[in-house]
């Protein structure tokens, strides 16, 4: 079944791939893809065997406010890059970029599980909310590249709150800000 | 001779390894490894095959005056990447990611050859302007690797022009505008 999910969703996304198409690809019921994963959110997770559902975090991120959201992704994804999830955080990203069909995975991660829950609290049209959260997600990835990969200082050895500080103004402003949105 | 330089430079970063050090581990004399590649950073350049010395770029990219360096510098990141080097440089980037080797001969790159470059035309102490290289580094990065590597959109599609736009004022933040600074 995970198989057969991780397949679905790289070659089709996740909002492509249907529970009853990766059971029928397993040979088994959609109701026992339901019974054992529950919703298309856990199967995802459980198949692209992430270290944490990002759902969990959602509403210490979201308690601040509008005005704070920036500040506390930022926040947030230090706290778990810097806790115990590191190791498989960093296995996932090194592998995503190394492999073209891990790198799928981890968009549609990105994607469905992070930005749009993000980004959905927001006052703004379907695409401005895609093109929000990507340009979140240019910075947010850079963050993880620049500290946690290739450990580039001050940045490797700073302390959160001061990368939150200088970093949560720009995630702030790609989510709420004045900017020229790109366009696919 | 390109063995031991990237050995050295891995190893010691770029500013401690010695042309001399490395000449006396490839046991040629330090004169023959200047005949052949002049300065240390063409032996950098020539150790760690870079598909073109950034050094050619940066007249144009500091053209236009401080003001207009945070758009300057996105232009130019896309024009290289979405030009004939861009499969040399994602090569360089998949390798630097998956294996710390190579991270640390691109940590280098970027630090000596790119980072180093733009902000030495800045009015700043040393710290200020390793910081503020560490920052550009960071929304850079995020770029190239949501735009080629993951190709989350809009950011893969987008025209190069619409992400000047969008990323060009966090540039210019990150170079000469307000922020507080991490420190390592």
């Amino acid at each position: 079944m995970l198989a057969a999910a991780r397949a679905a969703f790289a070659e089709r996304g996740f909002d492509g791939a249907s529970i009853r198409a990766i059971a029928t690809a397993a040979g088994v019921d959609p109701a026992l893809v339901h019974h054992y994963f529950g919703s298309k959110d856990q199967l995802f997770l459980a198949a692209i065997e992430a270290p944490a559902n990002p759902a969990d975090f959602l509403p210490e991120v979201l308690a601040g406010g509008r005005d704070e959201l920036g500040g506390n992704v930022v926040r947030m994804l230090l706290r778990v890059w810097d806790g115990p999830m590191q190791p498989a955080a960093l296995a996932l990203v090194r592998s995503a970029v190394g492999n073209e069909w891990t790198g799928k995975l981890l968009r549609e991660f990105l994607v469905s599980q992070v930005l749009r829950r993000v980004v959905a609290t927001l006052d703004a049209t379907p695409a401005e909310r895609e093109a929000r959260g990507a340009l979140v997600a240019s910075q947010l990835i850079g963050l993880v590249v620049a500290r946690y990969v290739l450990r580039v200082e001050p940045l490797a050895s700073a302390a959160p709150e001061e990368l939150v500080a200088a970093i949560g103004p720009t995630v702030q402003r790609y989510l709420t800000g004045e900017v020229e949105l790109p366009r696919a």
